[in-house]
Formats: C-alpha cells, sequence, structure tokens
C-alpha cells in the first residue's frame, strides 16, 4: 500500500462541543520521559492525580480517579456497577446524552424510567421525585448535569438536597460541566459522577475521570452478579488507589501525564474564579448573540456558560455556514446532535477559550460568513 | 490543598513488558495541531489509519479500528461481542493473560473451558481441538498469541489450520505480537485479534487495534442480546469506518496521531524487516543470558522474541535486582505477574529498543548489579 505522509492537520480554534484547545503546559507535560506503569516513580504521579481529582470534585470521603478510556465508557462505568439486571433506575431525558443513559442501562439488563423534557429544558426535580414515588424499587436516578446535545444545566444541587429523604443512589453525567461550572459533588450528595479530560479541563481527549461516594461503594459491595472486568470500579480503585498495586490495565502514561498538569492549571486558577472565567466569557458570547437577534436554544435560567446552543435563523443553512468557519476562519463550532436535534449551532467556551476575546472571535467570524452567504444580515 | 509541582519524571529506559519507549516521530506527531473528532480533516486521518491498520494486520477482507482504550478493554469487547450468555468458549491457559481471559468470559455468562499448560509452555493445538471435539455447542476458542507474562509463543498459524474443519471462530490476544513477530491475521483464520499500542507498534499506550473477520461479523449479527455500547464493535464501526458517521465517542484525537505516526514507521520499515529486528535482537539477548548461565521460563521453540522472561538464579532477590537496576542505571524490566508468577525477570525488547545494541545495554547493567549486589558471580 501506499504509505501516507506524515500528518500536518490544519491549525483550529475548538469551540464546539470538544474536544477545546488544550494548555501549552499540557502538551509539554506529554514531552516529559514517559515511566512505565508499575513504576514507583509513576504511582506516585497517580497519587497526586487522586489528591488534586478529590479537590477538583470535591469529593473528600469517597474515591476518585480516572479511566482509560473515554467519558462514554466511564457513563458506562456507571451502570454497570450501580445496577444489577431486573433493577429499574429512573433516567432523566432532555437531550442526546440523557437519552443515551437510557440505552445504555438497558443494554445491561436494567428497567428503566424515563423521565422526559422537551429540548431546551431540563427534566423538572418534582418530576423524577414523582418517577421515584411510582417506582419504589428503583435505588438509582440518573441525570445529565450539562446536557452538551441543547447547552442546558440540570438544577443538580436542588436534586441531591431533594434526593435526602429517599434511599436512591444520584449518578450525574458532569461531561461538560467538571472545571467549568459550580459542582460540589459530596457536598450535593452525589453518588457517581463522570466526566472527561478535553472540555472544561483542558487536557486532550483519552481519560475519564469519576467520583464515587461511600454510598455508591456500599451499594457495589452487596452485589450479585458480575461487572465486566474492564468496566470493574473496584478493580480500578485496586490500581489507582490501594496500593500496594494488583495491575489491571496499562495506564495510559502521557494521558496521565496531561490530566495531572491539567489539574494543576485549575488549581492553581482555583476552582471558584474558573467557574466565574467560564460565566463571564458565556455572558459575553449570549449578549453578542442576543444583539445580533439570535436566540439560544436552553430555557431562560437554564442556559450552560461552557455550551451554548443557538437556533439557526429560518433561511440559514447552518451547516454550511459552519463549514465556512472552519475553512474560512479555521474555526470549529458544533451543529445539533442526533436525528432529533433542531438546526442549532452549539458554541463552547470551555477550559483556556472560556474567555470574552475567544467569545469575540467567534462571534467577528459568524457575522463575517452570514454577510458572504448571502444570508439576511442579522444585526 | 498543596499543588503538586510540574511533573519532573526520571528518564528510563523501558525493557520491560511494556510500554516499551516510543519513536521520537510519534511523539512529534502529538504535538500536531489538534483537530475536532468530526472534522472532515480528522475524517481523513482516521482512513489512513484503517488503511495502515489493515496492511498491518494483514485483514484485507474484514475491518480494522482502534478502541479508545487499553487492550484490556480490547480482550472484552472480544467476548462481548462473540459471546452470549450461556455460550461456551474454549479458552487457553498458560499464563496470566491466559487466565484473564477466561476470567472475562466468565464475567459475561459464557460457559468456559480452560484448556491448561504449564507456564512456560503453550497450550497444545490437539488438546484445544480435544476440547472442541467435547463441546461441539462452542463456537469460539481463544488463545493468547504472545503471553507476556510468560514470554512463550502460541502457534497460532497452526491452530487456525487445524480450526478449518470446525464451525468455531478464533479469537487471539495479539497485545505483544502485532508488529513484533509474524501475524497474518486473515491467512491464519483469525476471526477477532486485538493488541495495543505500546508494545511492538511504538506508540504510548492509550490504543488498543483490533481485526474483525466476516465470520465473526456474521455471529454479531446474529446476537439476541445487546453488547455494552462503550464494547460495540458495531457502533465502533459506524464512527469508524461506515461514515457518513454517527457520533460514538470522542476520540483521543492525539493519541490517533500517535498511532498513525507508529504505523507509518512500520510500514516504511516493513513488517517482514520489523520481525526480522526484533527475532535477532532475542537472539542477542538469549545468547548473552545462556553465556551468563540464565535460564529462560519458555519451553525450547516457544520463546516470544519481543519479551524474554529468565529465571532468577537461586540466592538472587529478582526485586532487588530490578530495583537497582531501575535506581542505577535508568532501565526497567519486569518482575513475574500474579501470585502465582514463579521468580523471573521479564525483558522486553520491542519497537524501536528491539537491537542488538540495547540488548547488550540491559545485560551489561545485569552484570553490574549483579557483581554488586552480592550475588555470586554469573559470567
Amino acid at each position: 500500500m501506499p504509505i501516507p505522509p506524515p500528518l500536518d492537520p490544519p491549525a483550529r480554534l475548538l469551540c464546539g462541543p470538544g474536544p477545546s484547545d488544550v494548555e501549552p503546559s499540557v502538551l509539554a507535560a506529554m514531552r516529559r520521559p514517559m515511566l512505565g506503569h508499575l513504576d514507583g516513580d509513576f504511582h506516585a504521579i497517580l497519587d497526586e492525580v487522586v489528591a488534586m481529582l478529590r479537590a477538583v470534585w470535591r469529593m473528600p470521603a469517597g474515591d476518585v480517579l480516572a479511566l482509560p478510556a473515554t467519558g462514554t465508557t466511564a457513563m458506562e462505568a456507571g451502570f454497570a456497577n450501580l445496577l444489577e439486571p431486573g433493577e429499574t433506575v429512573i433516567v432523566g431525558v432532555a437531550g442526546f446524552f440523557g437519552a443515551r443513559l437510557a440505552d445504555m442501562a438497558e443494554r445491561q439488563g436494567a428497567r428503566v424510567v424515563r423521565v422526559r423534557a422537551p429540548l431546551g429544558e431540563t427534566v423538572p426535580n418534582a418530576a423524577l421525585l414523582d418517577a421515584l414515588d411510582a417506582h419504589p424499587e428503583a435505588h438509582l436516578v440518573a441525570v445529565v448535569h450539562a446536557e452538551t446535545s441543547t447547552g442546558t444545566e440540570h438544577p443538580l444541587r436542588e436534586l441531591g438536597e431533594a434526593l435526602a429523604g429517599y434511599d436512591a443512589l444520584l449518578m450525574a453525567d458532569c461531561v461538560t460541566s467538571l472545571g467549568g461550572i459550580p459542582l460540589d459533588a459530596e457536598a450535593w450528595s452525589v453518588d457517581y459522577a463522570y466526566s472527561c479530560t478535553q472540555k472544561c479541563l483542558g487536557a486532550p481527549p483519552g481519560m475519564a475521570p469519576v467520583a464515587i461516594s461511600p454510598y455508591a461503594w456500599e451499594k457495589i459491595a452487596r452485589r450479585r452478579t458480575p461487572v465486566p472486568f474492564s468496566l470493574d470500579l473496584r478493580a480500578l480503585r485496586a490500581y489507582w488507589v490501594d496500593r500496594p498495586v494488583t495491575y489491571h490495565h496499562t495506564a495510559p502514561i502521557l494521558a496521565v501525564y496531561a490530566l495531572h498538569e491539567a489539574l494543576r492549571c485549575v488549581l492553581e486558577e482555583g476552582l471558584e474564579p474558573r467557574w466565574a472565567r467560564h460565566a463571564a466569557a458565556a455572558a459575553t458570547l449570549r449578549a453578542a448573540l442576543d444583539e445580533r437577534g439570535l436566540e439560544l436554544l436552553a430555557a431562560p435560567g437554564r442556559e450552560l456558560a461552557p455550551l451554548t446552543a443557538v437556533r439557526v435563523p429560518a433561511g440559514v443553512d447552518g451547516n454550511d455556514v459552519r463549514s465556512r468557519l472552519l475553512a474560512g476562519h479555521g474555526i470549529e463550532i458544533g451543529g445539533g446532535l442526533g436525528p432529533d436535534a433542531p438546526p442549532i449551532w452549539r458554541i463552547g467556551l470551555m477550559g483556556r477559550n472560556a474567555t470574552g476575546a475567544i467569545a469575540g472571535r467567534v462571534v467577528t467570524a459568524l457575522d463575517a460568513v452570514l454577510e458572504t452567504s448571502g444570508a439576511v444580515a442579522l444585526a
């Protein structure tokens, strides 16, 4: 076969739903000498990653670690460990990732009770509690904290508080929230939370940080059916936390280096300042969109700071606009996700891109594309 | 919390069971601009990776792709797709990874028939065929091509040929064989093979190349029970191969760049020359060990070129020797894997480290450590 030439990808500004641009110091960390996964010096690095993840998740009493996989796998690991076949789970569905949660739980043989809300809304917590009242056998409620497909934020703190009177665990998809918006896993009574490295944390894609509460471990300890080995949180904890180690898998060394440096950056900035920076960047973007008469998909009060979903105006070809932004301006934004998505653009301002200046670059480029595309002038 | 300082890991020569040292051009590829996982320019890169993987696996008619995970996950994906609960699988067990195969299949509800051989031997193909005769309901045979825990090579070609008269699929763990020793997946009638990036391919750990035959797809098409979403080979093929794409997961972009460059290096060298280089390096190492009276764990004729398991001589503390090699010479070699392992050192000469010069460096350092450790002089 003809051997392809070395890679020469074009430069992009990554303002879609993720991956987002990586901090230069994170890329530099990936150039450090590679250790083996059973090297004592590497174990010391894992210990530091755990200590920092604990601070970023705000999970002092439970456990934290990172799966050597994507957020999709961490989503599945939650159900694989917290559900057994025939058990019931309540799932909030108001977008692509809520629907995926429900699908995954069903694949594992669970009985799934879907509680739905329209795209752009979030599932009312009262409706989730009603479902729990109607299905007292359910011991797990799963929601998406930050629904990347619609740009909405679920009021997770309030859900955790409301579940205090129930004997049910809470699982939360924090893929687009960790490091970008307020999240306090233990104080909010979240029992299993998962995220990824490539959104608000500012590392490349490839690992999935998770947080596991003591209540989740109790449920796992009562299991009667086995968990797939690669998704087995107890086996993963044996490698990450309960050293002397039993070998589980070969850790993705350079991805762990990247996560280490990304977490350092998050903690040096401080969680609250970082959340405030994401909020301010999103406010700048929303104000500029509003000036141009562009509407958000998210209902008022439900807007997700790191990811803004904008309705494509009537008469405009949204995919064509995205292609022109990419080809002419080197800027990636997202489109709708899945067959049921309305015509939207999804603009991510995550990690190092969560600034007013980047928001301005995206809007200026969007103006230019809309002008030259012959669409109705929007400004 | 106190924030740890930036990483500053020591330099190592990685001559254990993997990861092995990474080609400099592979590290350079990871510094190229990061694309999004749904970017057309990234899809073109995936197409090139598939074309190169097809050549490296030698799987012209089936499919090839790489899981965004470790070899452990790819092992599990094989059973998750090829077995349904209650089905029977014949597993060859002659080391840690054979035992893990059997454990994983059992976790998925399969009936597992273990065919065993002592450590250092390989499971006789005749014994596997006998098991298949005794269990005609079994439709899958799983073996480890390169057993990293013992440094042995299973005669996989002969097994594939012998299975021609049976209605059973063949699954092979090629974690330490792909790119290092002869392997011709399609000609040898392998139906599902999996590997990893961090051994003979010379990339960092983090992805798991797999090859799937048309017969494996036929079996998958007949499934009545669902596959966990993150392990679902059909869903993964939809992203990697059957574009226009349905989103499955966020690809680990920089790890894909690394794999792309590593495969380029393999094909530029040529598979046969690369296999010959691994064989020559192993021969140099074995000759030097033999001069020193050190014995291999592998039975004669079963030695695995990329990984040599050496028996620790009586009176020598094998772990102490490994620690001194690491601390005093910056050289990592492995010890025994798992509680049942005999006292061994595992020396890997994989990827760019598969040279006579590196073999010499390891042996010279081993000489120095054994002299200063007060052990009986071995030379």
